[in-house]
């Protein structure tokens, strides 16, 4: 008979568009996991403890004396309730010490642990603010002095001190912007989107980036270069949308790591760690060797790891209650 | 009785949007103007020839020796006749060389002189291309060594060299990148667009000018301030697009004047000349002060005056015929 360990964690990832949960043992390792299209702005009416239930009630039942605990914008003022920001730096002590606490079943019998985000200041004066990933920054164990991106949507880069700290932190809207300039934008009227990939899609991306790295400074000029290479006939409508992925992707680069608005004691960052998974990280390996920085991947389950460990520095699990 | 000028040219500004027509006298003054909501992109099947026939056929009918010229989108590929760009620099004599023909009209009588678009080369290596601007620019009597705004959806930055010869230029997304992260952009969700400019809109505006001058090369993860002074209270949803506005023409302003991609023999531009009407140039003068520029406002009626000046280096009207 195989050695049964007592599950005593739900770990939810809930954010945006989807509720990912995971069933964890008294070690941490993932006995089972779940997952809907429940994210918190498919959530009607704020029934979120409904949603919750639905998905993970029979794990509840069946194991009572797990514990929970949630990152994400489950957080947000939009989520199910708000987990102030904590400032940084911060690590797993100061998100321990600041979970948001929520009951929730029959009788309320329950109780969710909401793990608040970070905000920091920039050099810039402006506040900035994460949601989610610091969690996962606490989950991927990466040494001080690390510098970690998380591209996205809103890619967020992170500098790392002792412990996991993080130190600070700035977002870049670069995976909107692709979005917004390539949906609804002028630039978007000479590209084809729907056609695969075709097999010069590199050398295009690689000279995007490489005009992004040095012409960061000016995006609001440079961007029109998607346009005028169209017009000139010198990329074509399947191969300009890479040409502009790599443009953005290379200025994101440039403006993080030549960065004023960076952290003032932002390590020199000689090589910088890739967190997330797919095409995307593949995108920014290319754009950060360009830079002359090597690359290193983080490991993928680093969000069930932060949420571990966060709930064990908060001893919330069976283990160390 | 008053004395009757005969009319000379029947001058069409014929852009995306809309079709503007004026009649001018021997001497180049405004007889008469018509306008109608007939832009390139509204001219269905093209219809071209009917589309100005039905604004201008009698001016044409009781003048038939009037010569026609026209500047603008008409001569862009999506317009009636492509009139392929001219390289610059290029002033009024290029421009006159290189006009395109087309006949219209019953039996083809009339002939149409489309003025060509100007092309660069910036010093980020990528071409740029105007269509339209250039005759504004001709209109407008520059002298020698003017550095002049055009602003607008995609505003052009433009230098000037002896006899109003366009040395090169800049396009800037500015204005389509405002309307795409106010319209569909998560910057958007936390404004109220609908609301009237608030008591607070110049110092909001002036604030994010002043964070574009400085950060222009972090724009990215700048723009992210526009969420955050938002989730942090700091700025109402009636005031944060002022700040997105100040932000972004902040930005514009500052890559333009310290552009490592403007041209390589632009002047200092110590003043510069805006060109254009209303509350956008408005906002454009703010922003440059607070860049340390002084501003000066171009005539209102620039494009009738290129034109005019583009027939006369043509030879098109009756007086130099």
């Amino acid at each position: 008979m195989a050695h049964v360990t007592p599950p005593s964690l739900v770990a939810l990832d809930w954010g945006t568009s989807n509720l990912r949960a995971s069933l964890l043992d008294d070690g941490g390792a993932v006995l089972a996991t779940r997952s809907a299209a429940a994210g918190v702005m498919a959530v009607q009416e704020r029934r979120f403890a409904e949603t919750l239930m639905s998905l993970c009630g029979d794990w509840l039942s069946a194991h009572p004396t797990c514990a929970c605990i949630a990152s994400g914008m489950v957080g947000s003022r939009q989520g199910w309730v708000e987990a102030p920001y904590v400032a940084c730096p911060a690590g797993l002590d100061e998100a321990a010490a600041q979970l948001v606490r929520v009951a929730f079943g029959d009788g309320e019998r329950h109780t969710l642990h909401i793990v608040p985000g970070l905000r920091c200041m920039g050099r810039d004066g402006q506040v900035d603010v994460m949601r989610g990933e610091e969690t996962q920054l606490w989950g991927a164990g990466l040494p001080a002095g690390s510098c970690c991106v998380l591209p996205g949507t809103h890619s967020k880069w992170a500098w790392l001190g002792d412990g996991g700290q993080v130190l600070g932190f700035q977002t870049h809207m670069t995976g909107e912007l692709y979005a917004l300039l390539t949906q609804y934008s002028i630039l978007g009227r000479l590209m084809d989107l729907s056609a695969a990939a075709p097999p010069s899609a590199p050398v295009h991306f690689d000279d995007g980036v490489r005009l992004g790295l040095q012409q960061h400074a000016h995006l609001l000029h440079t961007l029109f270069a998607a346009r005028t290479a169209g017009l000139m006939g010198q990329r074509t409508a399947a191969e300009l949308p890479h040409f502009l992925s790599g443009l953005l992707v290379g200025a994101e680069v440039a403006s993080a790591l030549n960065g004023s608005s960076g952290r003032r004691d932002a390590p020199a960052a000689a090589a910088v760690t890739l967190l997330g998974d797919g095409a995307l990280c593949d995108r920014y390996a290319r754009a950060l060797a360009l830079a002359g920085r090597a690359v290193q991947r983080a490991p993928l389950d680093a969000t069930t790891r932060g949420q571990w460990r966060v709930a064990m520095a908060a001893g919330l699990t069976t283990l160390t209650r």
